[in-house]
């Protein structure tokens, strides 16, 4: 990690500039794909399994039969705290329902809206060695909870066309019903366009590699909205004197092995922390599995000493990290004053892991700067909120004349027509 | 309009389909425009104005003595009119606010989010003949109650270097201060990149033309958000045997006049309606002083004739209207199985106008089917809802298990290890 000892503040934008993502190349490759998809249907989708992931797919749908042997073949530890995640996901998520609030903003003009669940939406889960049922909950939990009509997951296969036990039995312990071996591209283009036997749907959430996070790009071209822009994952961690550089290393180490472009970030008033969490760094690495991602990652990663509490909170707020950890004695007065983040966690005992898998909150946010303009995933991303207006006789009297007023103004005739025929109709 | 009756349910996609908009080729034509901006800046900015709206500029920023002159040209009536909009559109939105709402998913979990204000947005307002003061109304109202702390407006001036009186009063009165005087794809691309006189946000709002919403494409690419991609405008009226045609065809034709790609469509289950409501728009269009734009609108809009409720309800929320009208005698039962529309209009005297611009619902919607899967603007639309974790000991103690055997099932013993340090400083 590269250290920034009291950097200006014209400095800071370079300091924190993400690396650049160019898909344009990627895009173009993707393109014949979903065209493939878009014209052949099944067919096309049958061939890009074959070709990309060396598999010959009779049927997409996961049977029965597989769910069964799926529940019986997981771990019996994990099924156990799969079920607290599922559980304090769906509290949290739970919350959220908005209920309809009936405003009358003038006597008999009553306005209100309603939340309506996405009638369509398709799940995308990455496949690879680790099966991310994590992933399978902070999705489908909340579009079962928002009543969308339709819920398809799509998520690719083995060569032996077997899907990880734990994301089947994670799917079928939520409630989704319709499980697609189909992965990459093809998976995306499939949900976009709809094949024989895949529903196309409004709406496409989940990760993926460049592949599928190009084809969620076009799929939006098409006009099929996505759950928010993708980019590589990312922690900032703000520690003072009074944190354990154990855990620090720890937290940062746990963003690193993502992925080789995870970007991970130790903000410090304390200079003497920078040598006792590098040190922990360096020994905690050594003992991961994934040492080699997390040292590349770590090579695109910063420890940033600032001078005061002021500067710090600056820094972090112009960062907009997608996860902000605050290691701080005051992290609570602190986490108030948080403008710009994906989620935040605070004080010493709540690592960025517990929002990962199971305390409740969502792990699919806004990284690469997005918290500054996104949200993460929630109930609010697999509803509409529709709006609703009923205006009596008596309500359109006194309001209507302001319609009149306003429309001629904007020189819409007929828009104040509207209102005229109306009240024409409501003389004494 | 073009009449189909009791049309085939496999019909359907066909008759509602919407016309082909193709942007690439604006899009290749805005691209120079935004890579002017971006590296020159103000200077290309007063080019463009120059080049595409003859109008020479030293200065966008409008003054304050412009303000007190536009406060002093606004019609008195057109004043008061604003200034109930303005009350009822605030009523409305500030009903959004969400509360902050702690959710202890776990004993000594602790998790909830807030809304937080986009730190910058810019809102865009089109020039033209007619002033749009009304959107600004719609995206300075939320944007002023979302507490964003920098909110700037761009709109063209005339050749005159002036901006309409009433655009300029509203944003005044809703207590907007720095509007430029800027219009077209160099607004977007201003706002997009930031020029010396004009603030880069996060976000950007507001109608306008095709090079506009070409430009609010690129900015997106470049990592801005917007607010909902755009389509043209568009009604559809359900209504019964109770319906008045008179009001029916003010409906219609109120959206008609909006531009000539507007698509308007009235479903209906009585036959004898038909006529009534053709001979009231033919006699209504005749007095429109834009009556060639609707005339044109109509010939792209469509009466469609179906045997029962069901039907209709199946064909409306399988269009996914921008508006939608409910001219019905159970308008209010029908509305609440309404599951993909932008904003819904009950009863007979409810216009669309009234919610174009006064009832205090927003006018900023979903249009061109986006309606299944994007809400319209709202407070939502301009806060992130950041989410915020807080673990104890003790619920570290009790969460933490389930995050490690999650965490070592997916393969990310980092993850779990951020558990584990801390878990290991807590054994009794």
């Amino acid at each position: 990690m590269k250290v920034f000892k009291y950097p200006e503040r014209t400095a800071w934008s370079e300091i924190l500039k993400r690396p650049v993502m160019d898909f344009d190349e990627i895009v173009d490759r993707v393109v014949p794909i979903m065209e493939s998809v878009r014209t052949r249907g099944d067919e096309a989708v049958k061939e890009f399994a074959q070709k990309f992931d060396q598999v010959v797919l009779d049927e997409f749908l996961v049977s029965e039969s597989e769910i069964e042997d799926a529940i019986a073949n997981t771990d019996e530890e994990l099924k156990k705290a799969i079920q607290v995640a599922h559980q304090n996901i769906k509290t949290f998520h739970e919350a959220q329902f908005e209920p309809v609030k009936l405003v009358e903003t003038m006597a008999g003009v009553e306005c209100w809206r309603k939340s309506v669940g996405i009638e369509k939406v398709g799940l995308y889960i990455p496949g690879g060695t680790a099966p991310l049922f994590s992933t399978v909950l902070m999705l489908g939990v909340p579009a079962i909870l928002a009543d969308c009509k339709e819920v398809i997951l799509c998520t690719p296969s083995n060569k032996e066309g077997k899907i990880n036990p734990a994301i089947l039995y994670t799917a079928n312990l939520i409630g989704l019903k319709k499980i697609y071996k189909v992965g990459g591209a093809q998976a995306v283009a499939a949900m976009t366009y709809g094949t024989s036997s895949i529903t196309k749907v409004d709406k496409i959430f989940g990760p993926g590699n460049q592949y599928v996070t190009a084809a969620k790009q076009l799929a939006m071209k098409a006009g099929v909205a996505i759950d928010m822009p993708a980019g590589p994952s990312e922690v900032a961690v703000w520690a003072d004197e009074t944190a354990h550089p154990s855990f620090i290393a720890a937290d940062l180490l746990s963003q690193a092995e993502h992925g080789v472009d995870s970007q991970v970030i130790l903000v410090t008033t304390s200079e003497e922390l920078i040598a006792k969490v590098s040190d922990e760094v360096t020994s905690q690495l050594e003992q991961l599995p994934r040492k080699e991602i997390a040292a590349k990652a770590l090579e695109n990663s910063h420890i940033i000493l600032l001078k005061d509490e002021k500067e710090a909170l600056d820094l972090i707020n112009e960062y907009a990290a997608e996860h902000l950890i605050l290691s701080l004695d005051n992290a609570e007065d602190v986490a108030e004053q948080i403008i710009n983040a994906g989620s935040v966690f605070i004080g010493h005992y709540t690592p960025e892991s517990a929002g990962d898998y199971a305390s409740g909150t969502n792990h699919t946010l806004p990284t690469y700067g997005y918290a500054k303009s996104y949200s993460g995933v929630s109930l609010d991303s697999f509803v509409r909120k529709i709006t609703f207006q009923k205006i009596s006789k008596e309500g359109l009297k006194v309001l209507g004349p302001n319609v009149e007023i306003m429309a001629k103004h904007e020189e819409l005739d007929a828009h104040k027509n509207a209102v005229t025929v109306r009240l024409q109709t409501l003389k004494d």
